[in-house]
């Protein structure tokens, strides 16, 4: 057990103050960020973390993708324990979904630095923070990208080139902000994160802490509506192959089945050609996505679908494709790093709770490489992915005070004693 | 009786040879165009348009709005029988919607006023063919914006100051396109309109003619699904407020309700928003549309619609807000004008029947300003708004000979004698 780093010298405000700063960037009228992958908004809080790491004695490196790195070299030669997550956001996302865990991770490890040159023991591992690139994956597809391509889950090759919308390449992007580079990265000893946990488990249970232990399994399908265009007038109802009626009712199913199976389903991207008021659309593509706990409940219902995904399309005359794009099963985080994370709460006295991440995240591929810990504070209601996500000041510093107890064991190497 | 201006001294090839040419303009890959109003394709065949009527002694004018006038003056100061369609088309839209009746209209207009000359005698009116701007209103909004300003059912300015998708305005992009002017359009003695039927009504019946008598009541609706956006996998179902869902609800039951009512019913336009795979929608926007032969039965559907919102809103989490933007009832084309498009079918021996129009048309604004007269043709399978809309050779040179008829009849005044 090594000694507790606390409290932290300059107050939990330093924290909440360096929070505001970086709310700043990509700000929406509506209290939350705009800042999607490699946009301009996202180059600026790139930058200014860039400026934050560098004076506290980190050294910036970017790799080939745009995962930036803060590294703090404690021990010449040895590898890193890495910690970090996200800063990019959803359009109209909120302030705290990926960015508090990468200032958190920023804040705890110059303490977990400072503890050690204090102390005058060498740690076993140097310390690095990490932005991943593009973990939202709202403008480029995957999500989780920065991650899948370091954990080598994605040809980098395969992710630079991958287009948005108006058809700008990942590395075109990337140029255009200036974070992208030639390091390799860090060899991984652990890694850790915090996040907020974007459900109400948390809250409605009292607890400050979420320890995750699993994740839950998905599977993600490209669905394609093949209908023929025709006009919405003059064309009888019998003759009329509209591809958005099949679309429609593969949703309406989809619903369905989340109540039948207990799973979390969606389709909340959506396509129409071509989208016009007078002509009935020839082809709509969505994206499905179905979670749940269990995987033999997921495999249940995604064959239900397929089987429903026929008969709509013969009720709507058209034909639908189903490609299953990605999927994962319910896989456990290390024991041994839940263990430790454990031991760090009840040496702070915070209530903690062992819960599943429903959301992905970058520990979700980190955790396949080197052992991972990922820890939740609570959201308010609940509400992510939205304006008006909220955590509070108190969870907060709760938060990125655990992660300092995590990280200063992680470098002293207790998951490996 | 005037005499009859048969036959076609050029032959039935000319018309095709130059309906050929026209299908160049915005041609796709697969056989149909796409030019939309004012883009650069619509340019290109107004531009040849204007040559063609110039090449025919048509003198060519252009509206504040853009629609473009080919004026054959016959008797110095009288008012002018109209003739025309419209030359855009829809996204990957046929090559016979509109622009066959423009085409026909140019060819039938120049054989009228060759006969005129040949007998002699003087007509009562003069002539003019016409190609009104954005029928489709696929890029702006509303359709039939061309003919609604000249017909003063659509103020000017609206007109000018509506944008595309991309935010361009209707007067900025005529001007792009150099067919706008300061024309005030010719006094309208009488309106003739030949279009592909758009359906199979034709087809099935085995006439090659259809004489319009009453157009079909439509009510079209802007219905905005408000919802709230969370997280796809980490949200719990009770707590989504999914926009998405919402419409697709919406959607399926417009189906059922033109099943109940006989309507036909369609949503075709649709929009996410933020349209993120992670991302329940914040917001979808679509718009409805409502037609039937009788009005008391869309009365009823229209009801019964409002009252399923509500309930739809409910199921949802949503709210659903539903505004009536455009509506018209069953209306007559004037029985005079279907009496003497009848006379002139028989005087060349064509099969016809009268029928409603169920798609609108330029005709259906100007028959309240002037007596007007819609022709049909038919289309092959009633496909329409599609690349493969078809109409055969022998109907085209048919509907070209009728509407000759008409023109030498019409510009007689066989409707005021």
């Amino acid at each position: 057990m090594v000694e507790h780093p606390f409290p932290d010298p300059r107050g939990p405000r330093m924290l909440l103050d360096d929070f505001h700063t970086l709310s700043g960037f990509g700000a929406t009228p509506g209290g939350g960020v705009d800042r999607q992958a490699a946009t301009v908004p996202d180059g600026q809080q790139r930058a200014w973390l860039h400026g934050w790491l560098s004076d506290h004695g980190f050294d910036v490196r970017y790799d080939a993708v745009g995962n930036q790195f803060g590294l703090a070299t404690l021990v010449p030669g040895a590898p890193y324990v890495l910690t970090g997550s996200h800063l990019d956001s959803q359009p109209l996302g909120g302030r705290y979904d990926g960015a508090y865990g990468v200032l958190a991770s920023a804040h705890a490890a110059h303490r977990v630095v400072e503890h050690w040159a204090a102390t005058g023991e060498s740690p076993r591992y140097n310390l690095a923070v990490v932005n991943w690139f593009n973990e939202e994956g709202s403008r480029f597809k995957p999500s989780m990208m920065g991650s899948a391509v370091f954990t080598g889950k994605l040809p980098l090759d395969t992710a630079l080139a991958t287009t948005d919308r108006a058809g700008t390449p990942v590395e075109g992007a990337l140029r255009e902000i200036g974070t992208i580079g030639d390091y390799p990265g860090p060899d991984v000893a652990a890694y850790a994160e915090i996040h907020i946990e974007q459900g109400r488990e948390l809250e409605n249970s009292g607890a400050t802490i979420g320890i995750v232990d699993s994740t839950w399994a998905a599977r993600k399908y490209r669905i394609v509506v093949h209908g023929e265009q025709s006009h919405t007038g003059s064309t009888a109802m019998a003759d009329r192959h509209d591809a958005l009626y099949g679309a429609a009712l593969v949703i309406v199913a989809l619903r369905e089945l989340a109540a039948q199976h207990g799973l979390h389903t969606s389709v909340s991207e959506l396509d129409v050609e071509p989208n016009s008021p007078v002509v009935v659309a020839r082809e709509v593509r969505l994206h499905a996505d179905l979670r749940a706990p269990d995987e033999a409940a997921l495999d249940a219902a995604a064959k239900q679908l397929t089987g429903t995904i026929a008969g709509l399309g013969e009720r709507a005359s058209v034909t639908i494709d189903q490609v299953l794009t990605h999927s994962w099963g319910v896989a456990p985080f290390p024991p041994a790093g839940v263990e430790l994370a454990r031991r760090a709460a009840d040496t702070l006295g915070l209530p903690y709770r062992t819960m599943p991440t429903l959301a992905g995240h970058d520990s979700v591929h980190l955790k396949d490489i080197a052992p991972a810990i990922m820890l939740f504070v609570p959201s308010v209601e609940g509400i992510s992915h939205n304006e008006r996500e909220f955590t509070q000041d108190a969870d907060v510093s709760a938060g990125a005070d655990l992660l300092t107890e995590v990280l200063t064991r992680l470098t002293a190497g207790e998951l490996q004693s």
